[in-house]
C-alpha cells in the first residue's frame, strides 16, 4: 500500500486502528489491519487494486456515524477513510446539483449552499458523512417531504472491485437509458464498490417555515392527524412523534413541563402564503382528531427551542444510563399499520422488562425504540435483540421492513431472509458477480 | 405451452401474431411465434418453465403503445400479453397505495382511484399499461412534480428467468434493507424478468386546480421562467414548452389564432390558498424573464381547452403527414443546458432539411423532437437517424441522457455504449448473472 500511496496516506498505528474499529452503535470492535486515506478516485483505484492483488478486505469509512456496525472490519483488511476527500468539487445552482467527494459532511454541504440560496434536504440528524449517508440510502426527519438518499442522489462515481471506474448515471433529471444502476449502488453499504464522487440534487431554501407542536391523547389519534395532513398535500416538511415517555423523561431531566402525552412535531415550509395556509388546514385537522394543544411559531430560534424534546430525545433518554450502549430499533410499516406497531412495541418492552422510548417519522411510517443496553452484559443484550426481533417480525407480517433508515449492517444480517426470500437470491447473485473474491465490505447486508 | 395453459390463453392466428409485431414507432415489424394470454402469477410461472426448457424467448407486451421497438420479438419466441392480467387488486387509502396486475391500464387505474379522493399521477400522454410503464420508467407532464415511475412504483412481483418468483421489497414507504431490486427492475425493459404484480404509490387529488399558459419571445426566457418557478418551490405540477413552429402549424390546421411564439403550459395543484399564492408568483415571475402574454383559468373544461394546443401537438404535427411514421427523439440533459439544446436541435432540423417539431418538459429537461418519416424510405429514415444522432450527441456532451423516458429498447441500443462507458459492463454484468440464457426480451436495451 505504502507503495501506490504516500506514507502519510497509510496508518497501522494502534489509535488509528482503534478509532477505526467501530461505529456509533453496539456491535464489538475489531481493528483493521490498517487504514488509508485516499485523496482522489485514482488513490482509491490503487488501493482496489492492492486489495485485488493480495485479496485483502476493502472498508469504506465516512465519520463512523453508522447505527449497525457497518464499518467494523469484521475480517479485518483495508480500512479506506474518505476524510481527506471531503471537497465540494461544483455548485450548479441553475442545474439544482452539487458535485461532491464522499467525506463531505452533511452539514459542511448546507454551509457551502446556504450563499446560493440551496441546501441539500436528506437530515438523518448526525452530522454523517455524503459518502455514508448514500452508502447506507439514509433518510430522516425531512424524508416525508424530501425523499431519502435513493430519491437525492443523482449519480455516483464508484471504484469496482476489479479497480475499474464506472459513473452510474447521467447528470439528467431523469433517464430511462440502461438500468438505474444509482438505484442499485444507493443503499449498498459498501458491498459493490467504494463511491468516490456524488452528484447530489439540491432545493431551494424555503421561503417561509413555521413550526408546530401537537399534543394528543393517543398515538393512533397522532397518526391519524398526520396521515391525513400528508394526504391532503399540505406542505409539511417534518411530522415526528414522540411518545409520551419520552417527555416524560425529558421533563424530568430538563426540568420541563410540557404534557405527558403523545406529541407530534411538525415543520411546513414554502412560500408565505402556502405555508400559512398549510398550517391553518394542518390546525384543524390536528382538532378534528382530538389535538388538546396546539403550538405554531415563526421564528428561527423559537422553532429551534419548540423541537428541542423532539431533537434531543434519544440523547436524554440515553443520559438515564450513563455507560450504556445505545441500541436503536428502525422498523418501518405501512402508515395504516403503524399504531398497531407502536403498541406491539409497547407490549415488547413491558413484556422483556426493557427500559426503551419511542420516537418516530410517523409520515413515513417509520419508528425508532431506544434501547439501553450494558457493554458487555449478555441478559441485557439478549432482552434488547427480543425486542428487535418482536418488532421486526411484527413490521414483517404487515408488509414492513426491518430497517427504514440505518441499514442492515451486521446487525439487521439475521432478518434479511425473512424480509425478503427469494429475492435474497437475486442479491446474493448480483453481489457475486460484481465482487466474486467477497473483497467489498465482507460480512455485511446480505453476506452471513 | 398448450399443455400448461387453457387452449385459448395461446394463439398463433395470423392476426394475433401480427397484432404483436409492432409497437406505435417506426420500427421494423417482426411476428412472434406465438402470443400467450396469462391470467396469474402462476400462468407467467409456467410459461417462463416452458421458455427455460426449451430455450425459447420471451417478450412481454402491454398495449403496445411503446416508441421504441420493445415489444417487438426480434428474434421470435413467446410474446407474453398481459392484457388477461387487468384486475385492480386492492386499493389502501390509508397507505396511500394501490396494487395492479400488470395489463391495467393508467386511465382504468385512475377512474377506479377517484372515489377514494386519489390518483396515480405518472401521465406519460398515452393510455399506455402500467406493467410497460413500470418497464421503460415511463414519466411525463407530471414529472417534475411528482417523479417517473420509479419514483412510484413501491414493489414488484416478478417472475424470473428460472421460473422462480420474487417481491422486489416490502411495502413501507422508506427502506434500507438489501439492495434497492426495485429499483433496478423499474425500467429493465423486461430483460430482467416479467412483472406479474406491482404496488403502486398513489396521492390525494388536487383540492385546486388551475392551468395557465405563458408566451414569451424566446425559449430561453420560457426556460428561465420555468427554472425559477420550479425552484421557488411553487407548486407546479405541469410546465410544458411548446415550440412556436408547433403552434404555427395548429392555427394553420384548426384556424386558432395563437400568437406564433415560443409557450409555456402551466398547471398548478394543491390546497386552494397554496394554489392560488403559487399562481401569483408565477405570473410575476414570468413578467420578469419577459411574458408577453398570461392566461389562468379554474374551470376543468375550460383547462382542457386551454392546454389542447399541447395535449394535441404531436398529433396534428403529424396530421401534415399522412401515411408517415412517427419518430420522437426524447433526450433529456441538466436544466441549464436546455435551451442549447433546443438551439442545437433547431440546426440540426435545418441543416438536414427534416420537417420536424418540439415539445418540452421543461422542468426536466426533457424534449422531444417529430419527425416524420415515410415507411420503407431510406433516404427520411437516413436523416432523420442524423437528427437524433446530433441530439444525442449533444445531450450527452452536456451531461445528458439519450433518453428521458420512452426507454432504450431497439432505436437507443447503439448510444448506450457513447453514454454509459464502463458503467455497461456492469449491466451486462447483471444481465449475464440474472438472465444466462439471454432469453428474457433478447435484443433490447443493452443487449447488441
Amino acid at each position: 500500500m505504502k507503495r501506490v500511496l504516500r506514507a502519510d496516506q497509510v496508518s497501522q498505528s494502534p489509535s488509528v486502528l482503534d478509532q477505526h474499529s467501530h461505529d456509533e452503535s453496539y456491535h464489538t470492535p475489531r481493528r483493521p489491519d490498517a487504514v488509508v486515506f485516499p485523496e482522489s478516485t485514482e488513490d482509491v483505484v490503487h488501493i482496489m487494486q492492492v486489495s485485488a492483488q493480495f485479496r485483502v478486505p476493502v472498508v469504506p469509512f465516512g465519520v463512523g456515524s453508522a447505527l449497525e456496525g457497518h464499518v467494523v472490519p469484521v475480517k479485518g483488511g483495508i480500512t479506506v477513510d474518505t476524510s481527506r476527500m471531503n471537497r465540494i468539487l461544483e455548485v450548479r445552482p441553475d442545474d439544482f446539483l452539487v458535485k461532491v467527494e464522499p467525506g463531505v459532511t452533511r452539514i459542511e454541504l448546507n454551509e457551502a449552499l446556504r450563499p446560493y440560496g440551496l441546501f441539500f434536504p436528506v437530515d438523518p440528524g448526525a452530522n454523517a458523512s455524503l459518502g455514508g449517508m448514500a452508502a447506507t440510502n439514509a433518510s430522516g426527519t425531512t424524508t416525508v417531504r424530501y425523499g431519502a438518499m435513493k430519491d437525492n442522489v443523482r449519480s455516483l462515481t464508484v471504484v469496482l472491485a476489479d479497480g475499474s471506474v464506472i459513473q452510474t448515471a447521467s447528470l439528467a433529471a431523469k433517464s430511462s437509458s440502461g438500468y438505474n444502476l444509482t438505484g442499485l449502488f444507493v443503499g449498498s453499504e459498501g458491498t459493490l464498490g467504494v463511491f468516490t464522487e456524488i452528484w447530489l440534487k439540491v432545493v431551494g431554501l424555503p421561503e417561509h417555515i413555521v413550526g408546530a407542536r401537537a399534543v394528543f391523547e393517543t398515538v393512533s389519534d397522532a397518526v391519524r392527524a398526520s396521515t391525513a395532513m400528508v394526504g391532503t398535500g399540505l406542505l409539511v416538511s417534518r411530522v415526528e412523534l414522540v411518545s409520551a415517555l419520552y417527555i416524560d423523561v425529558f421533563n424530568r431531566l430538563e426540568g420541563t413541563d410540557f404534557p405527558v402525552h403523545p406529541t407530534l412535531f411538525l415543520e411546513f415550509g414554502g412560500t408565505r402564503g402556502a405555508v400559512e395556509s398549510s398550517v391553518e388546514m394542518a390546525r384543524e385537522i390536528a382538532a378534528d382528531e382530538g389535538c388538546q394543544r396546539w403550538t405554531a411559531v415563526e421564528d428561527a430560534s423559537e422553532r429551534t427551542r419548540l423541537w428541542k424534546v423532539r431533537h434531543e430525545a434519544a440523547h436524554t433518554f440515553m443520559k438515564q444510563f450513563p455507560g450504556y450502549g445505545h441500541m436503536a430499533t428502525d422498523v418501518c410499516v405501512p402508515l395504516s399499520k403503524l399504531p398497531g406497531a407502536i403498541a406491539n412495541a409497547e407490549r415488547l418492552l413491558e413484556s422483556e422488562g426493557v427500559r426503551g422510548s419511542m420516537i418516530g417519522h410517523v409520515g413515513d411510517g417509520n419508528f425508532h425504540v431506544s434501547l439501553a443496553v450494558r457493554p458487555g452484559d449478555k441478559g441485557d443484550l439478549e432482552r434488547a435483540n427480543a425486542v428487535n426481533k418482536g418488532l421486526v417480525e411484527y413490521a414483517l407480517s404487515v408488509g414492513g421492513t426491518c430497517t427504514g433508515e440505518h441499514g442492515v449492517g451486521l446487525g439487521k444480517r439475521k432478518y434479511q431472509a425473512l424480509e425478503h426470500g427469494n429475492a435474497l437470491n437475486v442479491m446474493r447473485t448480483i453481489k457475486s458477480a460484481l465482487d466474486p473474491d467477497g473483497r467489498l465490505n465482507p460480512g455485511k447486508l446480505i453476506d452471513a
